[in-house]
């Protein structure tokens, strides 16, 4: 076992390292290159992929009656067919009690250098795991591998980094001398014990159940849980690769493999509130929507709860020093995903009095008419629109497009992308409001639709960016701007409210996109969430240290 | 500002190593000596503090409505007469959220070179702390002095040193490049705001009111939230000096007072509630007592609450090394102030068979006569017992004596101290219980009472002390064993039992003590409470960080 730690040592020193330097790093090669991961990786995992489906999933977890499937890819439009073991509570919940104690009473070297393993497997997997990912969430494959596979690794490895450094944090041991004058010092030997909370379950969601669901797997395994991973209904494949992945490296290593279990329910029947609420479940993270967190947040009691749920993402234009370039940014965030990242503007808020850019002021209307027109230039090659925009993950998004058209002048209309079908797609919808229509636009609204909110100066846009964002959450911000006390003014608003801000982005860079190692995802500091990807406060309340002391005699 | 942080650097860096190598260290002198502490430090303490009785707390804060102050020594039996600014929730709230943002955007070296200021402060005044502390809490002066001076003033030390190395735990500016094979690499230039959660409550206790609420108090403070501590209506003349001397600090270095206040009411009309359901709170300390905590548990959304509330300690007896040492031990925690400790022992499990010692087996019977014949010697001259025991803080303490009588056979009757009075005292209680009855001894009975639980043998003993630690919640346990592996099954039990555990203790260490910057204090493992003094994850949720990342150019 100290082996695996061993192997993966320089790994997670440079991840410590990247943890505290914050710049660019990742282990995990970004590009689904052959040359990277083998020449027959893809070939491999697109025969692997058409092998699970219309099967049982093999994975050594008793089905607590008949094994369940409901997964259908929003590309091909048809059910994957795959069926998993059944979870019920209390068989889950009893396999994780006997198997905690001995994983408790490992060491940090062996826990970590067994979740580097997993990672390092799933890594390897990559391609594999953008298959379920991308006909599960119903991202492009390009975006499935790198989001679900890579990106998703290095979240899961940020994770184990401080998880490593909060378990190692304390000496184990250590003397402790009281002097007394002139006679002896008391002297006491102490050591302290990790304890861990006891069950940490993960919630994953239907759109990045990798990415989101990794930070707080690795976080609860490293410091010594057990944890029941429960997937959403129609995103659980790429879960049941990664369960399946961790239950080998334990057993490889002579742990008991239930100390991680996939829960497979059906939107039918679930079972994510009866688990979230056993005494014996000690952790809950979560990534879905406000309403189920509301829930949790409401509903648990005397346990660790990290949500990810969502925000009105704002955006700022005081101006820009190259329109084009702006649009082009702007327009790719909203296109990307097809909306459906909780990173994704939506409130796009736009002085009245217009933007200034080096050629003079650009009015309203004209800055509308050129992102639309942005998406559209964006959009006009198929093959591109497609790996942009991937798919609709859930038809409900289509009906909350169809809802959104009617709330003011539709700036630019959303259609499906010309001759994607079976694939069910939706191109950004944009639609003008009033400042003053603030109902309209201070919920979220999941998917393509963004609004450009007409604003009395760039003064009142930013007052109500940064208030919707504190008041209604926001996991990003982004401005542009060509004043400088303005930028300095919209940094401070912004940090008070909680949203990271990314300012004057151009090029490749999007505000969409939080890189492990550097961005902190969510802050916890407005209603978007709780828990950030990943901060020590993420980590730290995980286990908690027992002392023992003893008078040291002789 | 940087200047206060100069000044006190040394002892921050002291302070940090000192969390890091968990020897003992402490810069606060414990011992009440005028060669320490000047020497007419006691003389001048003595006279302030009866310059206080009887009037005005002198706080520049506004009351709402008529001053209050409830205060009775329970040395005396008199009234304190001190009355302070009643508090009112609104006017509170309003004033620490005009103070905090400047607060906020302070520099960490300020917040913490101000803090230390503080702390250096309330050292200087330890005498009249130990004045307040003795005719609030009831404790002796000495033990008025330690605990509620020096050795409160460690614990705020301690948080003040994890909040500091989290609040610079990562850079505050970088460099992210990230490269792009041949193209040019995408640089952002990125830097994170600390985000503080707004004000923090602090709800002190009537035992211990410095050392429990320093902790919450500081690492609030220092992570730049603004502080309302609410003190026990018996026991606010050592916050209100805490306050006031905070204020000072705060209004010399040009920062509003506001930041932290006293939030005093009555017995009559309790605002603890309202206050800690204020939106604007968003971090809960609690010391006090478990019905308390669970309202708190129960009722409290979306904020930090951090709880130290009662356990029901254990000891368990296999055998010692030295019977006398070990009943003169275990006789000092019983007394010491009167068990109204939160680490003072109340269940002892003596095996029925007996206890090994060098002299052979000792019956369960005989055990009891040693130890209530080692609580006489202790007691027997009338100053030093007045010096251990202190008095009852409460006198709702003496009917639970009473009540507690009952349940058993009394092995140790509890009486008033002779030649006390005015001063309310109780001398120990021990009472003789079956192991089977559960229900009398497994939950709190606060105050000089302990119960003899006659087990099977040392296994049973164990295995109940273990599980009612788990159970029903310890902030203490405590070994005496001549068997090495029964002590490491012990550790173990113990340990998964989130109990702190000191085995063998002889000489002046007693398992009531807990030193800062070594032993971490509650393990929030069982509930006992949920927050540990002072562990990272007691610091690192206070604030969140939140970026700001620009596309570098030119």
């Amino acid at each position: 076992m100290a082996e695996l730690f061993a192997r993966h040592r320089a790994t997670l020193e440079a991840a410590v390292a990247a943890t505290r330097s914050r710049g660019y790093w990742s282990p995990y090669p970004e590009l689904p290159s052959g040359k990277i991961y083998g020449e027959s990786a893809k070939a491999e995992a697109e025969a692997a992929f058409a092998g699970l489906l219309g099967g049982l999933f093999p994975l050594d977890q008793e089905s607590a009656g008949e094994p369940v499937g409901e997964e259908v890819s929003p590309w091909t439009g048809q059910k994957l067919g795959i069926r998993y073991p059944r979870g019920a509570v209390e068989p889950l919940v009893a396999a994780a009690e006997r198997a905690r104690l001995a994983w408790a009473k490992a060491s940090v070297e062996t826990r970590v250098g067994i979740a580097l393993e997993i990672l390092a497997r799933l890594n390897r997997d990559s391609f594999l795991i953008a298959n379920a990912v991308q006909h599960t969430t119903g991202q492009s494959f390009v975006m499935a591998f790198q989001a679900g596979g890579p990106h998703a690794q290095d979240r899961g490895l940020e994770a184990v980094a401080l998880a490593f450094e909060e378990t190692t944090r304390f000496p184990a041991r250590a003397r402790w001398e009281k002097p007394q004058g002139k006679a002896a010092p008391i002297v006491l030997d102490k050591e302290w014990r990790l304890v861990p909370r006891g069950i940490g379950l993960v919630i994953g969601c239907s759109t990045f159940p990798t990415w989101n669901g990794y930070p707080g797997l690795f976080a609860s395994l490293v410091t010594g849980n057990a944890v029941i991973v429960k997937p959403h209904p129609m995103a659980v494949l790429p879960l049941a690769l990664t369960v399946r992945t961790a239950r080998r490296v334990l057993r490889e290593e002579g742990f008991d493999p239930d100390l991680v279990q996939l829960a497979v329910d059906t939107a039918a029947a679930p079972i994510t509130k009866e688990l979230a609420q056993h005494p014996a479940v000690g952790i809950v993270d979560f990534t879905g929507s406000p309403a189920f967190g509301r829930w949790l947040r409401d509903n648990l009691r005397d346990k660790l709860l990290f949500t990810e749920e969502a925000g009105t993402n704002p955006v700022v234009i005081q101006g820009c020093r190259d329109l084009e370039a702006t649009c082009a940014n702007l327009a790719f965030s909203l296109a990307l995903y097809s909306g459906q990242m909780c990173t994704a503007p939506q409130n796009l808020f736009v002085p009245a009095t217009g933007i200034a850019t080096p050629g003079g002021t650009i009015g309203f209307e004209a800055f509308a008419s050129a992102l639309a027109a942005a998406i559209d230039g964006l959009l006009a090659d198929p093959a591109r629109a497609s790996a942009v925009l991937g798919t609709i993950q859930n038809p409900a998004t289509l009906e909350r497009i169809a809802k959104a058209r009617s709330l003011g002048r539709v700036v630019r209309e959303s259609a499906p992308l010309p001759g994607a079908e079976p694939a069910r797609t939706a191109t950004p919808l944009l639609v003008e409001l009033e400042a003053e229509e603030e109902p309209a636009y201070c919920s979220e609204w999941f998917g393509p639709i963004a609004f450009l909110i007409r604003c009395r100066d760039a003064e009142d846009a930013l007052e109500r960016a940064a208030r919707t964002a504190r008041t209604r959450g926001a996991i990003t911000a982004a401005l542009w701007a060509t004043d400088e006390a303005f930028v300095a003014r919209a940094a401070d608003a912004f940090a008070q409210a909680g949203a990271p801000l990314s300012i004057g982005l151009e090029g490749p860079i999007y505000v969409n996109q939080a890189a492990a190692f550097s961005d902190f995802h969510v802050t916890g500091a407005n209603p978007a969430g709780n828990a950030t990807f990943v901060d020590p406060a993420f980590v730290a309340g995980r286990f908690r240290l027992c002392g023992i002391r003893r008078l040291a005699t002789g």
